[in-house]
């Protein structure tokens, strides 16, 4: 206790780069995670949408993303830039408590972004056509995310009121699996609706990579180097390798085996559910998070999905929009004033589970609205799904003319 | 000179969370060092041995595995633990010398735990059922592991005898090397024993992530941010790049050839061998620990394993086992005083190097006579190998229901 | 602004240990892009080429190159060593200003070394005798790199001149771009010169892992924890963002389709673009950096390639060779006293734009010939050249006996 000065200090708060730097190892575990899960013959498409989208989401936001987030709020819904490519912002620029130069938050809050559009890649796989993705990609992050992180990140309603979101449960899962679902719904469902990794070593290795790059989110997102940091690396690890557990269990109940699938399935489930809870809860209720979320998810992949037949090819919905809501609700139930100055339902405020469903369901209808009427808009002007011909042989052959494997 | 107040300072020792980060990436490195040179068939279940094992030491460890191994000592055998979950370790609990948050240090030590017992699973691949394999895990780290760390790291009998370990020779390597060889004893050979690297492309990438994993375990197993941790990285970096150097000359030697397998394994032989010397020995002992551990390891491999005939599949002994023996000794020959407290035969100490070799056996012994029982315990009980079907068939398929690749 | 001095503060200059170990990520990151652009039956001597570079120049830096490389300048030309094996290093020793263990910056500094040299295997995979290449790396290193890099940061001549590098535009890129062309012009080109890449998707997860490495080299090389860094790390993700996108639109505009390679390849220009400029130039400079480069190098390789014929494989010049140089041009245009204390043309400083002329034309010179007599005189003693039927049966099979794929 004697310490806690010491490692509040201002000056490794600085540390935060470390972990943003960290966050950019999502990019190569999103594009093997969801390569390895692709048929071959989309391989080389797959990864390019993770790719191609992070690249184009990080350019809107130094020109004018930043901006419109992190404004002054114009009446709690987008915030007011004051000007472009991060002009004002020089090197000398920190934010308000002095000790993290803003061009680094700037790079840092980037890569929420650009994985987030990223993440929505994983519905959309083997129809959409590559250039339609990167149009796409633009009036998304503009007019989805951006109004969305400010509302719950910038200083909008959503933080007004109170809403729990410590590294995006909402903002990041929530809100692209919600988007994916609206823009497959417009794209309609493949030929061929098998989920047959062509690859799963790939996605073993991208889970695993993503499992770190995780760290950098959540550990970052104390935006200074302290005990709650710590406490969301270690709640992120606890509930990445609970739910990890909780999947295999499942699967040995259903099948008497363990599935590889399963397994990293649920791992990433874990790292979806802590985040908007990983510097509010404790460990214990980080175990409890990891255990059940696996639950949720594998009810959305094994029911709701053939259920409702929705064609969420390698199940972004079923993972990130589930499970960050799942997440997002037990942050309003777990949340603990001997970690962070929010309660829970636990701690005797059931306000805050209120405050959570709402900004679940203003999130939620928001980007599905939203995302819907993009995907409308492009596909009554330049047309997003590819021909017939195209899906049967492979996006790799035909959007990009080129081959996964010459082995 | 003038400046070692202030590289010392506590302050920059929570710049540690960033090493614990890059620990992580010993699982993707591991994952793939090891799914590469597995067979095509078993591909898949190699990777999830890796994976399941670190889950499941993750949670053990945050459960009861941190209290018993760094609680007050009985009778210095094992931890003595005042509760579990971590109940008792807050926020702004920081470790005694106040500049560490305890929650950061818990997660740190997870990861030795977690990757300790990924490594044994390199010797068993091909043949152990997989739902075997996550019982073994969960008594191998409560059982072996965590007493073991105790004794070394915790406050134990070898810690009081002055053994050194930087960052797990003991702990870690021999330690998995010796329960490999118990565990392999009890499962018996494969049908086919060959090693047939079923894609080695894989390993040479899981090793360059290892090298890069292995900054973390023994950088930061300095505690601090200080010359001591620059020591411990460029020693690891120089024992890493000199150890695959000589597993060259030495295939040049023999066959007139450089191999990348051996180049490889050349290289993780170095990272093994550096890893309890890392922040006693000065650059110049790291580049002869690092060109004499090839040829201790490249001498076990190739003539201890075909004349003993264990079948050792993947040379998890051969690897950590033997170089992890040889670091231990090297440490006691060339511990600097001017590194660190501490000083080997070299610079007058032959003590040192009695004291090594004292906790090499001791953790040898227990290691393998605990590993050996768990493996009989779990034989006649619910069985470890898979039948000949399955291990014909390949185990991805029988034990998983899966396919590595479909390309 | 108020700030300032808390985020300069010289404790968390250390954290640039974090930055040095980021680094290492390319390793892999260099192994995975060319393996994947690589003919299957050359993966893994592609690989090794990357990996066994890296570890012979980690090696010679600790013996001699450091010392070579950074002790007082000989006529501006080389260092006077004081001493070998890093001896006089101790663990309390700091560099001049009193923040960073000289043991770490030595590290830091040996990742460019060996990242250097291996760039150059991009230019001759697929037909240099492996053990020609193990040789010349210590010769590459010792009599171009080690010169070249005292010139321009060991306080060399160029240093003295005012040539602004920041993270190695001229000693990495340029230095090894033109010791490829060099290279290549004594070995020959390959019976088969087209690039049909056997793994894309290898490449792919490559350019990502690069683009993580590469914050380590451009955000490490501010030395210190500060807004400068802040601006290197944003600078560098935005000029790989825009050249990708920048490549993606070039593909459009000639073939109507965006490829794959070519927004990797556009990546990885980006990211040496900004290289030399990092530190210097603001966030719409990089975005300016980044765009212009993809044009440069889609140039070289889509133009001056064929038009030349030389036999450049994974396009090692084209890509580090002209954008490096690009970008070592326009540091000396956009170099802004916002930034850093530097004006570039922009700013009205003229002279700059001619210094950083000089020191491209100087490093490609001396690059070149020293490069071009290396390679001859290994010729005519070891011969640097595989037999016909070695190349085309592939060098995996007959320089190392190994295969790279059993699936």
């Amino acid at each position: 206790m004697v310490a806690e000065a010491v490692i509040n200090s201002g000056d490794t708060a600085w540390i935060l780069i470390s972990t943003a730097l960290v966050m950019l190892m999502t990019l190569p575990g999103l594009a093997l995670f969801y390569g390895g899960m692709s048929k071959n013959k989309n391989v080389l498409n797959t990864m390019f949408l993770s790719l191609a989208g992070f690249a184009i989401a990080c350019v809107v936001w130094v020109i004018y993303g930043y901006q419109f987030t992190f404004g002054a709020s114009i009446g709690g819904f987008i915030g007011a830039p004051t000007n472009f490519f991060l002009s004002g912002i020089g090197v000398d620029t920190v934010l308000t408590d002095g000790t993290i130069p803003e061009l680094l938050y700037v790079v840092f809050q980037a890569t929420f972004a650009a994985i987030t559009v990223a993440l929505i890649s994983g519905a959309v796989v083997g129809r959409m056509k590559a250039k339609a993705w990167l149009v796409f990609v633009v009036l998304w992050v503009s007019l989805v995310y951006v109004p969305v992180a400010h509302w719950v990140w910038g200083g909008g309603w959503l933080a007004e009121l109170g809403a729990l979101d410590f590294a995006g449960g909402a903002v990041v899962h929530l809100n692209s699996g919600i988007a994916a679902l609206a823009l497959i719904s417009v794209l309609g469902k493949r030929k061929d609706t098998r989920l047959l990794p062509h690859n799963l070593g790939y996605s073993v290795i991208g889970a695993a990579l993503l499992w770190f790059g995780w760290f950098g989110f959540n550990g970052g997102s104390a935006l200074a180097a302290d005990g709650l940091a710590a406490n969301a690396f270690i709640t992120t690890n606890t509930a990445a390798a609970m739910a990890m557990i909780a999947w295999m269990l499942i699967d040995i109940y259903k099948t008497g085996k363990p599935s590889v699938l399963g397994a990293i399935t649920g791992a990433v489930a874990g790292l979806v559910a802590i985040t908007p809870a990983a510097g509010f809860v404790d460990v214990p209720a980080a175990l409890i998070i990891g255990f059940t979320t696996s639950f949720v998810s594998y009810f959305g992949i094994s029911y709701l999905k053939p259920r409702f037949g929705y064609d969420d090819a390698l199940d972004a919905f079923g993972v990130h929009g589930l499970s960050g809501t799942w997440g997002a609700i037990l942050t309003g139930v777990f949340a603990s004033p001997a970690i962070n100055e929010a309660s829970g339902l636990l701690y005797g405020n059931a306000n805050q589970l209120v405050i959570q469903i709402i900004s679940i369901v203003a999130v939620a209808v928001y980007s599905y609205i939203v995302t819907w009427v993009i995907a409308k808009v492009l596909d009554s002007t330049m047309g997003i799904r590819v021909d017939e011909q195209t899906e049967i042989e492979g996006l790799d052959a035909n959007e990009h003319e080129e081959v996964g494997y010459r082995i």
